[in-house]
């Protein structure tokens, strides 16, 4: 099936991640103070410019407002109709015919490179939510943490497992990352030790990030999702592996997770995603009902890791796909407000590592390396276990792209910074 | 030992939590907007009202900014110098002799009986994170979760065991606890339910609340934790047990614990709480380096549940102190920034349920009644293991008033509502 990408009046590179049929939100600082934007093309349009000309009333009165600041989250606060009412009004000035940008003086000034502005973090997270929602990751994960029991523990089937991660460090592609310090128990000494971690990985994730909140008390039914979802994002789960082990019982996760987790400029609407969502994995046992969801909520979203070595060569060192998590985001948040929690908009819901079942399809270097114990071989006899300093990593994600029109996350990519 | 508390031309009832010694921040309402005030015997000083009026000119010439709003954030934000100077003179203001309140025409408008005002939450946290420092409650917990292992698990004397909590359900106290639904799994049970728990707990806790942010990837050494921590509050860290039992492997507490998180309305400053500090217990085996903190930071806090069944009558369950945890405050900041994570000015930090050695010295129930086996005895012949629709907890905390003055926390109050 072949459908051409909608065109525009504004230039779209072949193959670009930002035809008009995605048109994703982000924070940008091009002169002065940060606005909000939606990237097209190479470009992204200074939203609050246009709503200053009056030409966003469709989206609401005070919809200067909603732009003309620092983060989404009074946008992502708005609600369904105002995102609905802002995409189809964007949609139309950026089509190839209409001329009201240039009527209004703003087909220059509104519209900025996107290589000549700063792309900033788009949404002040509340809080962040890391579910485990892989089957595979989970699989892989408990055989390299917990070698003596059954890799998948008894709930992993009857609830999507989370935690919460920290809100403080989530940052935008392109922030550096410092290597962390921690305390780590090496196997073979008595004591733990303070040290830089040795073992310092990326988890590949997805996540999805929220509008209005319920009512206090009020769960959210799978079927409601679609109100409370605004967009994703890709995500990068810094994760410092030596630390994680020995700190994580019986809490969980803490300080080898949040020294950083990176997230991409740019929220895909989920409007911009429907044409790719498709039927999720069977679930076996069946599910209780809270979480039982109708319609196609796994989302056919190829994605990448790509990993320079310091010094050396991109490669893409693993290929995988998001349509085969096993919980879906529906049944995510049914899950997390089931006891009555408050979500609030801009809240950020990490899918856990995207990892596939075959060779190369992990999400993350312990995976994708045994544990470490078979390095990765990259071009020119370089190898790696896990990211040394100067090392970059780059995620990827789109739909489409197959002779339908591509819609894409752009990248998110963070440089390994040695420790302080 | 004896000291008389300091006299304000306020009156201040035998035994209040709020003399001049003390001074609590919180916010509240009256007739308009939310204020942040100062807690003297049982009223409140609009601090709005007196920065308006240029009697807080000391505290910065944007002092009106910082209390004219619904939360402490920006004063916390404000940092140890102008913490001091405003509480220096809110101090002189309330002093016997003073009369510039009166001369301004403010001793009436600026101060309300605490008893005619609504107590809002009184800061929003960014990050919550609950620490798990008291060894008689890991302990204890220990043997009920983990009913074949060591109860202290090997990391527990090395570092202060911590995950983060929900930061959108912190709540002031006085707010309604409904019972939270989830999914549990009964012992008997081939299959999860989901259903209102049936082991609704409490955890006694004590939170410090951050003031400036460290700067991105410097930790916070022991040595500057008072440049960092403004004040505490008492915590009620509800949880529901069967929710938690079920959901918290591998990766920690998450839906057990994040439909309500009760704080007192008072946050009670270090200044305030200086003379109680005494010397820590002693730890063994040694920490390492960046958790080595000088002086007496464990605090001779002492603190109360009271339980009000049903229809019943209030009876105290638990008496224990503060002054026996393991960890320091000045070693859990060190800890959760080692890494380089950030915090952020309002950020909680709750020191995980307090607990003595004593029977009748645990700050929760399920440690209380012995995981439920060994019901409480209380007055009329009733019992209880966990809690029950319209039973009431209040947690109540105190320094000094053996004949030092009293500096108290007030109440952290809440009364169950039946499941939705």
């Amino acid at each position: 099936m072949t459908e051409a990408p909608a065109a525009s009046w504004v230039p779209i590179p072949e193959g670009s991640d930002f035809p008009l049929d995605n048109l994703p939100y982000g924070v940008f600082r091009a002169a002065g103070e940060p606005r909000v934007g939606v990237a097209v093309g190479e470009h992204v349009l200074d939203l609050a410019e246009v709503a200053a000309a009056g030409l966003l009333a469709e989206s609401g009165t005070d919809s200067e407002a909603l732009f003309r600041t620092d983060r989404l989250n009074p946008f992502l606060a708005s609600g369904a109709a105002t995102w609905t009412a802002t995409r189809r009004r964007v949609t139309g000035l950026l089509s190839p015919a209409n001329r009201e940008l240039h009527d209004a003086g703003l087909a220059g000034r509104a519209l900025h490179r996107q290589a000549d502005v700063d792309l900033l973090l788009p949404f002040q997270p509340g809080d962040y939510v890391d579910f485990y929602s892989s089957i595979e990751h989970a699989t892989n994960l408990g055989r390299l943490f917990r070698p003596d029991s059954d890799p998948l523990l008894p709930n992993w089937r009857h609830l999507p497992v989370a935690y919460h991660g920290r809100s403080s460090t989530v940052v935008v592609s392109g922030t550096p990352i410092v290597r962390p310090c921690g305390q780590v128990k090496p196997p073979d000494a008595e004591t733990p030790v303070l040290a830089p971690t040795r073992r310092l990985d990326i988890e590949l994730e997805v996540g999805f990030v929220t509008g209005p909140s319920n009512a206090p008390g009020e769960p959210i039914p799978p079927r409601d999702a679609a109100r409370h979802i605004f967009g994703l994002v890709l995500v990068n789960d810094w994760s410092a592996r030596d630390i994680q082990a020995w700190e994580y019982q019986p809490l969980g996760p803490f300080l080898g997770k949040s020294f950083a987790t990176s997230v991409s400029p740019w929220v895909v609407p989920l409007a911009a995603l429907a044409p790719y969502f498709v039927p999720p994995p069977p679930q076996e046992p069946p599910v209780l009902g809270y979480l039982r969801a109708d319609g196609d909520w796994a989302l056919d979203l190829q994605l990448e890791v790509e990993l320079t070595p310091h010094g050396g060569t991109a490669e893409t060192i693993s290929r995988t796909s998001f349509r085969h998590m096993y919980w879906t985001m529906p049944q995510q948040l049914a899950h997390v407000t089931v006891n009555g929690t408050q979500i609030r908009p801009g809240d950020l819901y990490a899918s856990g590592t995207v990892s596939g079942a075959e060779r190369g399809s992990e999400g993350s270097l312990i995976e994708l390396t045994r544990g470490g114990r078979e390095p990765l071989r990259l071009q020119g006899g370089v190898t790696r276990t896990f990211l040394e300093d100067g090392d970059r990593v780059t995620l990827r994600g789109w739909c489409g792209g197959d002779g339908r029109p591509r819609v894409g996350f752009g990248e998110v990519t963070g440089t390994v910074q040695p420790a302080r």
